[in-house]
């Protein structure tokens, strides 16, 4: 699990899967808060066998203080499509990109992900990404990243880059 | 940059890397300490556009207390590569994996990375990665991420499982 304020938790869930393809296993990833934005990894995602994707929430940022019932619906679905896909046997690795806020902001809840990852079958694996992780699934984990934020660019006004920043 | 203990470093490196390739920008990437060691990236990476890589170091891993001069010699390749494919207009972004580990072990002058990061074109992206990073290069970095280990399946006695770990 990636989790921290750093950068680099979902580009490290997606490093894992490019090794993970190289070694001819089969990854799912489901994105829980990227909506339509256009995430520069998913031509390349494409182009590769082995992977696919499924995509939930909004473009437009949430507002935790004010979070939509239409938005967690987009949460649940994207929570049972990750269960569905850790449960198909068709894959090895399933990526939750994002789950951790979800359930920080209480689109789902946080038992829901403690009770998926109790069922994992053996063989799958499963990389969860996001600030915020709960202690709950934090103890769950075999493997926690804290990314801590040193600098960024933000700090001195500059604004994301294509191509490395998103 | 990527640093700290924990791991991911390397893996949101990749990722960025995938996100790059995205946007059309080209890609090299120098390993400084991974030899001919099978990381799992390496087949994916072949068979995409746009990306190409060096490796440099050995298979086993250095003893900080007891480097050789083969080892030194390979990490200075490596920051030679580096800067040449920085230098050389033919790419958007430049890796340099480890770096930080091959100059905290002084294989290679912590001046020279530092000098290099001085003389990168505007256009052109570096991500270093690697535990240890020296203070003088943090300075000059835009973006810094420590990765910080939370757990570690190998804290449990768990070895490092292929298509994961590597």
């Amino acid at each position: 699990m990636f989790t921290g304020n750093g950068k680099g938790k979902t580009s490290a869930a997606l490093g894992g899967v490019v090794r993970a393809l190289g070694h001819g296993l089969r990854v799912h990833i489901v994105y829980f808060m990227k909506g339509e934005y256009p995430y520069g990894e998913q031509p390349v995602l494409e182009k590769l066998e082995n992977v696919s994707f499924e995509r939930f929430g909004f473009t437009d940022f949430c507002d935790p203080d004010n979070v939509t019932e239409e938005e967690k619906e987009q949460a649940h679905r994207a929570l049972s499509a990750a269960r569905q896909a850790m449960s198909s046997g068709k894959y090895d690795l399933v990526v939750l990109d994002e789950v951790n806020v979800a359930s920080s902001w209480q689109l789902i809840d946080v038992q829901d992900v403690v009770g998926m990852i109790k069922d994992k079958p053996d063989r799958v694996e499963l990389i969860l990404t996001g600030r915020g992780a709960d202690p709950r699934v934090i103890e769950l984990a075999d493997l926690v990243t804290e990314m801590r934020k040193l600098k960024h660019p933000y700090d001195r006004g500059i604004l994301s880059r294509k191509g490395f920043d998103f």
